[in-house]
């Protein structure tokens, strides 16, 4: 197997430090981990492998002799270097949004669409965190039958926001444990003991960019061009998983014993429906993992053809890095 | 005003003392007030209107001269008690389940359905707290145009579960900030940190008991005998106040301006959309008052006819406490 050098583009956050931790678990075969970032994180050790590596600096000369790029940074960050890394000969995959909806850009869920990463021009985009576990959790059913709308609700984690939204969430807590008053940074308003329904900014037809990127991706990563999505994305205190209840209508009518059996044997997700005994996916069970938990599987109530769904997935691992190095793996050999 | 003898079974609990407060806050005509619980809370002094009350054991004899009995007890409690109630000749406005479904029993919201409340046999049902906060959203939307289908997504407070589910919420965090284990004792699972999609009890069809109030008793608050309603009841780690996403599809197609502006006229309800200033319904917003905030009004993206909000109101006072004495308000000099 050809070992590849690799480089990740802001090494020291939240995302990048899964990233460095997802590699050496699934043993990536690296034969050089190159960590970048900005000025200030310069010379930050982290440990891969059992052997601490030295965060150099992002700069347009980073990317001579890489292989595979992974991409934690924002998106101006990646707009910025992208262009250097595509003219090194490496392929960037990248977690911003930044070039998720450009024609030429593969956007990758690899249970999903793996051989739409092939046809690439140097970028993978990595999907929104939010839309990849929901995404996981319906694929199957989308085999049984072409799904032709989803009404979503999100349950988003604070470390959705990057290392700051959980330091914040539990500095606000322990802030008012004292009687102090609570200072609101990384959300618009404090979130201890409360939801926020406001993630992304927000457009004319008032959704945010947050909600759209679920009818906007979804059609992109599951070939449904005419796929429609209603979204409500909610803040919720809690430190990770991302959570979400779908309701979606499929072209035919299903039975929800055949949904469940799809499910069960699907590639990337866990049956997780027995209510009786209490066993629903929940937020605290499916962190620190890469699988998808499906669960709260019934008939819709308002559509012949509707399904209601339960789906929660550790958000920075399959929603983030995880997803980023699955699609890396699609590489290796190739 | 004729002032009324008013007694509060369950009065040591979470909604027993929030109707205390209600009725000093808003001057009830009260001649007096008794406060009632099991034995092992008998002698617990409550202050009302500056004077200490006592509690005194709930028994078969606790109802004479009284006129009005507001309980907040559970449903095994209120159902062994109603006929003594009923014969002693006082009007039982009930908090619980027990006779809510009952074709002789007014289910009553004052703002949507005041006069069904005359029309009872001496025992009057308060609604489910996630249902009373939705429908009072969207009953200006109802007068616009027959409401026919409801996508509800429910964020419930743990107080939601009584004065437990806080007290438990807070005692996980606390353990978790030690380093201590957690114990689920209020609730099935950890719910610090932790969302858990399973209020009340599963039913045959996959929903919950909790999950098919919103439809049982939407149809009889309303008057709409075929609304459809779809939910999921989710409880998240906040202290008070429920949220619902709510979809819903009108039997006309409505202007989203329109619907704003029947919001911000209707009773009950406070217009609170203004995203582009960080304007949205919040559970931290909402607390210990008795207005729903309705925010985040727009066109559903998957049906012509949809429209989805976000509301947010305090499930203990007008989901609870404050609705009962309102339908209360409607004997005064009656």
């Amino acid at each position: 197997m050809k070992k590849l050098n690799v480089a990740i583009m802001g090494a020291t956050g939240a995302v990048g430090r899964e990233m460095i931790k997802v590699l050496e678990e699934r043993s990536f075969p690296i034969n050089k981990l190159v960590l970048l970032a900005s000025k200030r994180s310069v010379g930050t050790k982290i440990k891969f492998n059992n052997e601490d590596l030295v965060v150099e600096e992002l700069t347009p000369d980073s990317f001579k002799e890489i292989d595979i790029v992974l991409g934690a940074s924002p998106n101006k960050i990646a707009l910025e270097f992208a262009p250097y890394i595509v003219k090194a000969g490496a392929i960037f995959i990248d977690n911003s949004s930044a070039f998720r909806m450009n024609e030429d850009v593969p956007l990758v869920v690899p249970e999903i669409n793996p051989t739409d990463a092939y046809n690439n021009k140097g970028i993978i985009s990595n999907p929104n965190c939010s839309t990849i576990i929901s995404l996981v959790a319906i694929n199957a059913i989308n085999k049984l039958s072409k799904i032709k709308a989803i009404n979503a609700c999100t349950y988003q984690a604070t470390s959705g926001a990057g290392a700051s939204g959980p330091k914040e969430l539990v500095e606000q807590i322990n802030a008012l444990n004292e009687g102090k008053s609570v200072e609101a940074k990384t959300f618009t308003h404090q979130i201890a003991y409360n939801l926020i329904p406001h993630i992304g900014s927000f457009l004319d037809n008032g959704y945010t960019t947050e909600e759209m990127k679920m009818q906007n991706e979804g059609r992109k990563i599951m070939h449904l061009p005419e796929l429609l999505v209603n979204c409500t994305c909610v803040r919720v205190p809690i430190i990770r998983s991302h959570s979400i209840s779908l309701t979606l209508v499929t072209e035919n009518k299903l039975q929800i014993e055949d949904v469940k059996k799809a499910i069960s044997v699907e590639k990337g997700c866990v049956l997780y429906d027995d209510p009786s005994s209490n066993k629903y996916p929940m937020p605290l069970l499916t962190s620190d993992q890469d699988l998808v938990y499906v669960g709260r599987i019934r008939k819709d109530l308002l559509n012949e053809n509707g399904i209601s769904l339960f789906c929660c997935g550790d958000q920075v691992r399959k929603g983030a890095a995880t997803n980023a190095i699955q699609i890396a793996e699609l590489f290796v050999n190739n």
